[in-house]
């Protein structure tokens, strides 16, 4: 019988998602505010180096970026950066949109019983405008920087996302848009979706140890066959598609 | 004596420069403005999608992405996502930088009588407070979309660039971060230096047939040997860089 009960486990993964730039379009903002927190303090950063390392943490994001130029930021201008980021990114919030697919994906996953948890770097006071367009239950599973005491590409924010959903890291899919995400899901022992929505090139996640790189959450969702979830999804403009919410077991 | 005259011609580059993305910082900025510009017309298009198509024509970007949404976009519809994207840009200009090595790479080149020009996509209105940011001389050569009939990548700017300096393509150099400044170069006949501060990785640009990939003007400017360009410029750090200029023929 312990073949059947192997197979069991392997048989319905969780997912557990990155929030920026996989769910929803925000990587663009935050890259301009961090720009504009890091100029705030003295630092010219050009915004493509900025970009490569949105879904750090905002003081290893810092860091990170020092490193760059030589010049090492004390704790008061890190934390001047990161207030900084926070107010700016805020006034651009208004330009932020739900990705293509985000909504529909969870909502399907919730419907079919797949479990799914939505980890991310920022603080819970980031996170919430953007849960807010995701709109999800107010049960979600959400595990936010302050759960963790190290952040990505740390792996305990999935390993901590993967014990609230009561599974093992290796039956769960991490997806994510940045190399972080992937790096951290590999050392958390999870196979890594990479999604391009964030911006990274489908090169830059595979070198990093992607399982799979899709376009955005609506290619994923039209292929959850692929990662073991029979959703009974048929291909995009069939009809059995609109059904398929339905049909879930 | 051919092979001296051979030797001679192909001694000295010229460089034909892009200049969003590749001179000024200015990318992340157009791609929100042109999120701006198409939701104003009823287009949802994610961010990232239209950051791989900055550097091409307005109307070209906008075909392209009606292209992946399936609808067609009217001429009305294209020249008011063009306005609006101007206006949404304009607003958004008092954050664009130039990028590191750009203003003294221009300055050395002249210095060396090494011939360049800027070859950009957009309108001379558009192209204005960005070469004022650069601080070039008056008759520098510049290239826009009012010299050409079709924009990148069709090879016309970087064949009118060489010819407005007497030089063939062939002797010259495109720098740019796009895969669309890449594709119009090897059209050119000219041989495309990609740099990353566009935000695109090194795969996209040596997969559209990149025949080096920098990381920036800067690293340009450090490695002009290798191009051709004697410049006696010195590894950074040493004291031998700050004179090169001066030793310049």
């Amino acid at each position: 019988m312990q073949k059947r009960s192997e197979e069991a486990t392997s048989n319905r993964p969780g997912f557990l998602f990155d929030l920026d730039g996989t769910l929803v379009d925000s990587n663009y903002q935050h890259a301009l505010a961090w720009k504009e927190a890091l100029e705030s303090i003295g630092f010219d950063i050009p915004t493509w180096k900025i970009h490569r390392r949105i879904g750090l943490s905002g003081s290893m994001l810092a860091n990170e970026l020092s490193r760059q130029t030589g010049i090492t930021l004390t704790k008061d201008q890190s934390r001047a950066a990161s207030e900084m980021h926070a107010a700016s990114f805020n006034r651009r919030r208004d330009e932020v949109r739900v990705l293509p697919g985000a909504v529909v994906l969870l909502q399907q996953l919730t419907q079919l019983s797949v479990p799914w948890a939505i980890a991310t770097s920022g603080t819970p006071e980031d996170a919430r405008p953007s849960l807010q367009l995701l709109d999800i239950p107010d049960n979600s599973t959400v595990i936010t920087a302050q759960d963790v005491t190290a952040a990505k590409p740390d792996p305990g924010i999935f390993l901590v996302a993967a014990r609230r959903l009561g599974m093992s890291p290796q039956d769960c899919f991490v997806v994510g848009d940045a190399i972080w995400d992937i790096l951290a899901a590999r050392r958390a022992g999870a196979l890594a979706v990479g999604l391009l929505t964030g911006g990274y090139s489908a090169a830059e996640l595979t070198d990093a140890g992607a399982y799979r790189v899709l376009e955005d959450a609506e290619e994923l969702r039209r292929s959850l066959d692929l990662t073991g979830v029979h959703s009974g999804i048929a291909a995009p403009g069939s009809h059995v598609a609109d059904a398929s919410v339905d049909n879930a077991p």
